[in-house]
C-alpha cells in the first residue's frame, strides 16, 4: 500500500507557528483557572459505547468515531451490525467523560469538586472551513455544588482567562432553562413542543425575530407565537420570582466583582443546543467575530445517570479553536520572547573545536537562551533568513580557520 | 443501557494530584528543549490505516485501534474484512505522524527541523501494572541532520531535561546499528539471521549473558556464537572506522559539554527493537528504576517512504509515563507553590455582602493567588481538613452575621 502524505480527511497537522500561540494561550487557561482553584484532571480519548450513546450529547452522538473491536471479540464471518463489531468509541465532548470520572472517583475528590480539563475531542462532522473532526476543548465544572456560588464563579474565570489572553469588549449572555420552559408554558405550548419551539428560537441571530415568528407560526399558529413573542419582552422578574431562578443573583454578583472590559446581560432568547441543561445557561459572544466563543451552564441531571442520584453540576467551555483562530488572523505574538542565538558551524570543523562550541551552547542554554547548533549551508544568505524569519536575532559563524573567526 | 462508571479497559482517569506533577513535568521539557531551538508540533491521533500498517511500527502494528468507517462506506450486510470496514485508526507512536508531517509540510519548514512533539498513543496491549492502552509520548526529532550534531543536541537537550526536572545518576548507553551489523557480518552470520541475533542480544539485561550463548548457541551452532560474543568484547575501534560509524565524535562531544551527575557508555549489546533504525541508537537507564526511561536513534530511511527520496531523521523519546510513575512513587511535590487561600461563606449570607467577598477574591486572584470560595458546610472540621490537604494554607470564615466575624 502507498503512503498518504496529508492527515485524515478533517483533521489538522499543526505547524510551529501557530502551536506557539496554543501553548501560550494553554498556559495562560492553566494559571487563571488555578487562581480560581480549579484542579486539573484528565479522561481517557476512548469512552464506552454505552455511554457515548446514552443520549447525553444531542446531536453529537450521530458523530461518533467507533473502534473495532479486536481479536475473538470481532466476528466479521456473516452479516452483522454497528453494535456487534464495536464496543467503545473517541469522546465528542468532555461533560460525558467528566460526570463518568466524577462518579466513579467522586471519594477521591474534594467537594465541591472545581476541575478543569483540556483535551482533544472528535466528532465526524462534515468537513468545512474552520470545523474540524479533532479539537481542543477547554472546560471547568464546578461539581457538587448547587447554590449560584458555582454560576458566578463559573463566569467570573471564564472572563478573566479571555481578558488574560487579551481579549476584551466580550458580552457574557446568560438565560435560565427554568425561564424559557415556564414562559412557553405561560404561552400555552405543551411540555413535548418546548424542544421544537427552542430549537426555532436558537435561530432568532441568524433569520430575525420575522424568521422566528414565521416557523413558530406555521408550526404552531399565530396566536400563541405572537403570546410567546410578547412575553419573552417583558421584564422577567416575575417569572425569576416564581421559577426561583437565580439569574438576578449571578448578574449582580457578575456586574459588582467583574472588570469593566466586558459586559454581562440577560438574553431571553438564548437557548443553547444541549438537551442536558437544567438551570442558568450562558454564552460568550465578541464583536470582531459573529458567533460564540464559549458556552455553558447547569446541568444537574447527568450525572445522576451514572450513580443514581443526582449532583448539582455546572459548567464552562471555552471556544479554543475559535480563539486561536481569532488570534492567528489578527496576527498574534506570544509576549515577552527571548534571546534566541544560532551557532553555524563550518563542515570541516575540527572535532576538538566542536566539543568547546557545544561547551559554550549548554552554558548560555542553562542560562535560558535558546541556541540552535547548525551546519553552514552552501547558501549562507538563505539560511540566515530562514533563522531569521524563526526569531533567530544573533547568528555566530564558527570558521574552521580560526583567522577567519 | 446502564452507563458505566469505570474507565474503558486499559486506559485510565488521572487524579488531581498526578496531573499537577504531569503538567509541571511538562512545562520543564518543553522548556528546556525549547532553550535548544525544538519547534512543538502536533498532528491528529487518527491516522491512515496505511501509514500504519506499513511495517515501519514492527510489533506495535498488531496493536492498533481501527476505526469503523461510517455511513455509505460501511457495509455490515455480509461477511466481511477489517480491512474493508476500516481506514483509520489510532496511532501507536508519534514517529509515525511526524514522518508523515514532514513529508506533506516540508516546504514551509526550516531546515534541518527540530520538531518536539508530546501527545497520547494507543497500543491494544494486553493490560498489565504499569502499562496502558493510551499514554503520553514526548519526542524530539532533527530532520534533515546528516551530521552528528543531531546525535550529540538530542541527547544533551533529553539529558538536560531530566535534569530540571530533577533526575541524576543516570546512563545514556549507545551504540550503533552499523556496528552491530558488521559484528554479526564478522562472526559468519548471514543478514536473514541478524533480526532473530538481535531480538535475542536484546535479551542481555534479562537473561544474562550464558542465557544469550545458550539461546543463539542452540539457533546457529555455538562456534559461531563463541566467535561473536568475544567479538562483541573487542575494542570497537578498528570497527567504527571500517563502518564510518560516528560514535566517537558523539560521546567525546557528550562527555565534554554534559553535566557530571550523569554518563555515557557504549554498550555493544543495545538493540532497540524497532527495525527502523540505520545508525547510531540511545537509550537511558536509571539506577533506581530497572528498564529504560527512553530512547532513539537515527532513522534514515522512513520519510523516505513517503516522499520517494531519503531524509536524515534522528530522535530521542522520554518515557513520560515511567518518569511520572517514578517521581509519583518517591512522593514528589511540585516546586514553588503558590498561596492558597478559601473564603467559606455561611449560607445565609445576605447577597450584597457576597458581592463584596467576590470583589475581594477577584483582587487578590489578580495578584496570582488561588481563591477557592465555597459555602459553610455542616460538619466544618471536616471540610477545613479536606482543604488543607489539598495545600489551601489560609482558610477564612465569612459569617452573615457581623459580630461573628
Amino acid at each position: 500500500m502507498a503512503m498518504k502524505k496529508k492527515a485524515v480527511t478533517g483533521m489538522r497537522d499543526i505547524l510551529p507557528e501557530e502551536m506557539e500561540v496554543r501553548n501560550y494561550v494553554l498556559s495562560v487557561i492553566r494559571d487563571t483557572y488555578r487562581s480560581y482553584g480549579f484542579s486539573a484532571i484528565e479522561t481517557p480519548h476512548v469512552e464506552h459505547l454505552e455511554n457515548l450513546l446514552s443520549k447525553q450529547g444531542g446531536e453529537n452522538e450521530k458523530l461518533i468515531f467507533k473502534i473495532l473491536k479486536r481479536g475473538e471479540k470481532l466476528d466479521l464471518s456473516g452479516p452483522t451490525t454497528e453494535e456487534a463489531v464495536s464496543d467503545c468509541g473517541l469522546r465528542y465532548d468532555l461533560t460525558l467523560p467528566l460526570s463518568r470520572y466524577y462518579a466513579c472517583h467522586q471519594s477521591e475528590l474534594p467537594s465541591p469538586f472545581k476541575a478543569l480539563q483540556i483535551g482533544s475531542v472528535f466528532r465526524a462532522d462534515r468537513p468545512q472551513r474552520g470545523r474540524f473532526r479533532q479539537f481542543t476543548q477547554c472546560d471547568i465544572d464546578i461539581l457538587g455544588e448547587a447554590s449560584w456560588i458555582a454560576e458566578t464563579d463559573l463566569i467570573l474565570a471564564t472572563s478573566r482567562a479571555l481578558l488574560n489572553i487579551g481579549f476584551k469588549d466580550f458580552t457574557i449572555r446568560i438565560n435560565d432553562r427554568k425561564l424559557l420552559k415556564a414562559t412557553a408554558d405561560k404561552a400555552g405550548f405543551t411540555e413535548d413542543q418546548y424542544e421544537q419551539i427552542f430549537i426555532t428560537l436558537d435561530k432568532m441571530d441568524k433569520i430575525g425575530e420575522d424568521g422566528v415568528r414565521e416557523e413558530l407560526g406555521s408550526a404552531f399558529g399565530m396566536d400563541k407565537t405572537d403570546v410567546y413573542l410578547s412575553l419573552l419582552k417583558e421584564d422577567p422578574k416575575a417569572l425569576i420570582e416564581e421559577t426561583g431562578s437565580a439569574l438576578n443573583e449571578i448578574i449582580a454578583a457578575v456586574e459588582n466583582a467583574k472588570s469593566p472590559e466586558f459586559k454581562i446581560v440577560y438574553d431571553p432568547t438564548l437557548v443553547r443546543g444541549m438537551g442536558y441543561y437544567t438551570g442558568p445557561i450562558f454564552e460568550i459572544s465578541m464583536d470582531e467575530y459573529g458567533g460564540s466563543v464559549g458556552g455553558g451552564g447547569r446541568y444537574d441531571e447527568m450525572i445522576g445517570r451514572f450513580t443514581g442520584q443526582d449532583t448539582p453540576a455546572c459548567g464552562f467551555s471555552i471556544g479554543f479553536e475559535r480563539i486561536i483562530m481569532l488570534l492567528m488572523e489578527r496576527g498574534f505574538r506570544v509576549p515577552g520572547e527571548h534571546r534566541k542565538c544560532a551557532f553555524l558551524i563550518d563542515k570541516k570543523m575540527p572535532k576538538e573545536r566542536m566539543t568547546e562550541i557545544w561547551a559554550e551552547a549548554e552554558k548560555m542554554r542553562r542560562d535560558g537562551i535558546t541556541v540552535d547548533i547548525a551546519q553552514m549551508k552552501k547558501n549562507r544568505k538563505f539560511q540566515k533568513e530562514q533563522l531569521e524569519k524563526n526569531g533567530y536575532t544573533e547568528i555566530r559563524d564558527f570558521y574552521s580557520d580560526s583567522l577567519q573567526h
